[in-house]
């Protein structure tokens, strides 16, 4: 194994929303994981459209200020084929990049399948589902929303993810 | 006519893509309108999607501190029924309005139709027209992309609907 996989590595995870982005942060060593903080992003749906993108820009940014994640893995939210709602969420969900990336953060994402298959073993596990995994792969997260929980399994899949090449690596 | 028509304002107009996206600054007082700048910006298409959508929001940020407009209108870009190419687009004009919002400007919101109508005097004008038209409101703006001429297009579609606004209030 390398040492890239033994240091603690803090990962940001987001699930990103217009009106509800979740966030989650997880430290890795190893196989070892730790949760340490998590949370949800409102905007106020009264604002203007740009101030609320602003609102989740900088407040992804402040997260990044207070829980120093070293790398952000961010969703690919479900996308219905309606062209109108999908360019909203992808205002959303460039806040979600953009923040991280403006902070040096590489920016890894997953397709929601490939998250759910990494907390719960299967990409068709409901949202229940994955609040139950998180509850017992970090035990001291205490209670998440469900957008929180979505951000944690991001965060858990790209621990995986980057564990999965680390072997590679070493191997 | 109040203060507000007279006083010269400048107005970042941009045409947001994640290819390219055109931005222009012009100044407006009263009726009159002046060509201040323009340009196109163009992210290499080789780097990460996360930075590319960084290199959106760093250059409007830079156009923002050079040419210190005090409102910015941002062209809602003519979208097919494709989900996934509304999901992209909506992630680069994200760039135009947060980008815009963060410098504390009010960011203003014009459909495509309502653009040409204000340059041209049809919705359903081309980008020829578009460009033939803008040489001749901004003589000296010299030669355009169709994306820098579409991004003064909706700088002056905004001062339009600002002097409106300036004259209705006046009444």
């Amino acid at each position: 194994m390398t040492n890239a996989a033994i240091r603690p590595v803090r990962i940001l995870g987001l699930d990103p929303g217009l009106r509800r982005t979740g966030w989650g942060v997880v430290a890795v060593s190893g196989a070892r994981l730790v949760h340490v903080a998590h949370g949800m992003i409102a905007p106020d749906t009264t604002l203007p459209f740009a101030e609320r993108l602003l609102v989740l820009f900088e407040a992804i940014t402040e997260v990044i200020a207070l829980h120093a994640p070293d790398e952000a893995a961010v969703e690919e939210t479900f996308m219905n084929n309606n062209a109108a709602s999908a360019l909203k969420l992808g205002h959303a969900r460039a806040m979600a990049l953009v923040a991280p990336a403006r902070a040096g953060l590489p920016v890894a994402e997953y397709a929601a399948t490939v998250v759910k298959k990494a907390v719960v073993g299967t990409g068709g596990a409901d949202k229940a589902q994955v609040g139950w995994m998180i509850a017992r792969l970090l035990p001291t997260a205490g209670k998440t929303t469900a957008d929180a929980a979505d951000a944690l399994a991001v965060a858990i899949a790209h621990a995986h993810a980057r564990g999965a090449r680390a072997l590679r690596g070493a191997a």
